[in-house]
């Protein structure tokens, strides 16, 4: 179980680093304002939440994330130099699942520290949606999740099933919140 | 003493996130959009102060704030749709006291953490305006308060009265340093 | 050498502060918003650094970084008023050489915390540009960073040449690293 919520951990930054490096390229930034960019999209809600619940913050003893994130960037880049169109609908699909994914990781990470389910459910979808904010905020637009309601409303939905369902099955709870999420 | 404290502070976050809330209005937000700028306004300069004090973040254990900041957003969007105007002036009134309040207790708590005077006093000041910042900043203002030097001064006032003060009589220091303030 | 730190430190903190106070000058914000924009600049990326590792963030106990700030912006606004001109020249080679100094010092940081040479060059990095970057945001600029590649990509070199030569001796890579990020 936990091996493979590590792959999707890093699946789930892979997809916030592709959307963040599509964004930097839209908005004609150079090399480094692409990993900035790729970088806060990916972690910056996972480290806002640690940094809140004042646990380590989860990358800094990982190097992968770093690794996975600077791969995600170059190869968003190499694509969109050779190919003109973006695979907007496939990204969008996994986009929405690296969304379930976080918003389940964060809530979780919150009951392991021992918080009450109502903080959960708001870390969680901090964990979900902060990145994406960040992004928003260093790129100068205005966040798009704070016009589109639906887009956090389902993280929300998401991370209370999973903290309702959490202490009766696990496993079970990661499935329905993940499918309430998308 | 700490009774009255706690329920001014619940005041002080249901002005602020009102505040927050007429904000997501003006720019056409949705649902999701003004929960957060209200969150983020009431409850952003205190979260930043407790990270760089490194002591427990206040929220985190009491989910009341956000139920008060729940009901207040909700209680102003009903008003907007029924009511066309906003008691513009006794918000401003309101809007004074929840600065005031939040400079004395930024400072108390920087006190108690064993921080220097000078240092109580910027904490003072960021627990009082970091929130509208981080607030205009994710709705794309200039921050109100960079702008208008009035505001922040007579937090910064405040703050050094009551650090002054409070030694000698902590009742005393709280209501001369919420006048000045005012 | 502690004692040269300190003073490189302070020194750093000083350019940062100017650059943040001419900013503040050029969008006419007054005097709080002059003391906020050279803070943040001064010593935001420090902050950011200290709070993702955990360790307490340095101004705390020291209150003579603030007087430095207060110092800075208050010298340059009176040279604004007086004299026309910048010398930006020579603000240009300040600010490289403050750049090169807290990614230096700030790569230290993490290696003392006990960090991975990876992590300890983002810091690096992190601790030199988020201070400008913040000051951006909060003027509302899209951060200059995130466009002028060459900026970051030298104080990143310097981060790896400190890193890499800091086992075998310590003065030795400070100075070629900071050569390099120069």
């Amino acid at each position: 179980m936990t091996q493979w919520f590590y792959i999707a951990d890093l699946a789930g930054v892979a997809v916030f680093a592709i959307a963040g490096t599509l964004l930097a390229f839209r908005k004609q930034m150079d090399g480094f304002g692409v990993v900035v960019l790729a970088s806060v999209t990916a972690i910056g809600g996972g480290t806002t939440r640690d940094l809140i619940l004042d646990v380590p913050v989860f990358w800094l003893h990982d190097p992968t994330y770093f690794l996975v994130i600077l791969i995600a960037a170059f190869a968003t880049i190499v694509w969109l130099r050779f190919k003109a169109y973006i695979p907007l609908n496939r990204l969008l699909i996994a986009d929405a699942l690296g969304i379930a994914f976080f918003t389940v990781l964060g809530a979780e990470k919150a009951l392991n520290a021992g918080m009450s389910p109502v903080i959960a459910v708001i870390m969680g979808t901090m964990t979900a949606v902060f990145g994406g904010m960040l992004r928003d905020v260093l790129a100068r637009d205005i966040p798009l999740v704070l016009k589109s309601e639906l887009y956090a409303t389902t993280c929300i939905a998401g991370a209370v099933v999973f903290v309702l369902l959490q202490p009766f099955s696990p496993t079970l709870a990661l499935t329905l919140a993940m499918l309430t999420t998308l």
